[in-house]
């Protein structure tokens, strides 16, 4: 854990780059023609959020020496490439909220929303192609891979939602692929516009993808032990859906008896009753899985952080451990 | 015209390269995994289609000295492009039939196709940057250029449907974003890839995007003039939908007195009665609208092939000729 100045100057360099990148996004896309395409296009846009994958490549193109503000339209490509995926997304899950917002297809019509996702898209590759000097299909191929794993994790992930059985690992794969490349490909992405050398490519690929599945376990375990207010979602909702989280399969790996019983109804019932969460989280806790998620984050934060051991200016490393830090011990 | 030998080697040359393509194209995606992602996705892929965008790259690439077989990757790509807009079109009109076989969404169900068309795309990108080994920025900027086009002609599409007013000059608009931009695209990076000079990229640009309106109007022709069982749709299937075609938005701007009359219900009453078809034509062929529509495709095709000059080997010039000839004179 880091304390002090230099989380401090963590902490600035994130507020900043975040504030630079909203400003950027809101202005992309805002006056562009059709407007029928394009005003949809922003109301996504304007939502919120973390921003954390532009900080990704913000913040590794720095570390192998590449100067931040040389690298935005790329930065932006990433986030617009994840909300083609959020708006997409939405409408497969029949979502009616994205971060307290009506989703897209729902304030909309869903011909738009496809529309508007494929715009995204469309609009990211062209961002990214404005910062592409040097080692350009490279690049390429590496935003391309991190789409095409999202494809298939988001695939993975429907064909589990109805599935009876899904192993761990299974799970874990579809969260590499859902998540975790995601992450993975915003690391490799700044190295290489940074024009990094191939170790800090690399290890700063496996930061990303590293970090993105204690990322996902975190968000799992937040379900359950979350402060309401603070994550903006309710506890125990993974439960009510029936998702097929870390700790939901973890527990089918380890209960026995009257706790199997009770842990396989979630997935039969596809979801449980509100009331039951706390009883349900109670059964969590006797079978260890919280402890095991935790472990399990655990392990994986440190390989991610083993990772940063490439990079040579240590403020750099400092800077990327608080992100580390700050995203799997976050509460949101 | 041509006709003899050279008539024939384009027919030969056609042939094969349509039949490499489909080869290539069935085995792509066939045994990827997850195979609930890709199998559907091949299930677009075998539909079949004239291959004609694959077919522009490959020889717009030969027509400035490059190798045919170089390119095969980059081809199948704008094919995957193709059909990517092609599931996401369908949801978007609801349609029940493509290429006489159900559609995707209907095979399936919403989500499968929406996430087939993001992986075609995610696929598309991938297969083109195996084949890009010099200019890859020119290249990919050219790519998606032609999707960001797209996207827009189709949110154009979609908000003329609606419009009760749509001038010729919105419609030539939205065709060139739709359609044109497509065939100019193709065009573009086939002569990109096989390293032309900057004159012959621009002029073989030009060539696709005439070719490419001339072709659209060919095709709003085909809806009054063609033959049911060669063009494979219902002869004034455009006119019972309502849709705003060359000819319509043409007749309304030439009608006067009961002809206006009768042109606007098409558009008041979203399309008309299969009985009032033939009434129709002759209200077309009276206004001359079928005249102008004939005369606008030789403009653009004279355009087109004006641009074919730049090649300086004689037996491409014919090829591409060939092939537009056969675009624009075709009855299917």
């Amino acid at each position: 854990m880091l304390t002090g100045d230099k989380l401090n100057k963590f902490s600035i360099i994130c507020d900043h780059e975040r504030k630079e990148i909203e400003s950027r996004l809101n202005k992309i896309i805002k006056n562009r023609k059709p407007s029928t395409l394009y005003k949809p296009g922003n109301y996504i846009l304007e939502g919120g959020g973390k921003r954390l994958r532009p900080i990704l490549v913000l913040l590794s193109a720095k570390a192998v020496g590449g100067s931040i503000s040389s690298f935005y339209n790329a930065a932006i490509a990433v986030e617009l490439l994840h909300n083609f995926t959020l708006v997409h997304d939405d409408i497969m899950d029949n979502a009616d909220k994205r971060r307290g917002r009506i989703t897209l297809h729902k304030k909309y019509d869903l011909s738009t929303a496809i529309l508007v996702g494929d715009s995204l898209l469309s609009v990211a590759y062209e961002y990214l192609l404005k910062d592409c000097n040097g080692n350009t299909k490279e690049i390429l191929v590496t935003f391309t891979k991190g789409l095409v794993d999202v494809c298939e994790g988001q695939s993975l992930d429907k064909e589990y939602e109805v599935l009876k059985q899904v192993t761990l690992k299974e799970y874990l794969f579809m969260i590499e692929k859902k998540t975790a490349a995601m992450a993975e490909m915003c690391c490799k992405m700044g190295a290489l516009l940074g024009n990094g050398s191939i170790k800090e490519v690399n290890d700063l690929a496996k930061f990303g993808r590293n970090l993105g599945i204690a990322f996902q376990i975190q968000d799992d375990l937040l379900d359950i032990i979350g402060n309401e207010k603070e994550f903006g979602k309710i506890t125990g909702g993974d439960l009510v859906e029936g998702k097929k989280t870390f700790l939901l399969l973890k527990a089918l790996e380890v209960a026995k008896g009257d706790d199997l019983k009770k842990i396989k109804l979630i997935i039969k019932q596809k979801g449980i009753s509100p009331e039951l969460i706390e009883e349900y989280k109670n059964i969590y806790l006797k079978l260890g899985v919280i402890e095991e998620a935790k472990k399990e984050i655990k392990k994986y934060s440190v390989k991610a952080l083993k990772s940063l051991q490439v990079l040579k200016n240590e403020e750099d490393r400092f800077i990327l451990t608080a992100l580390a830090d700050s995203l799997i011990d976050r509460s949101k």
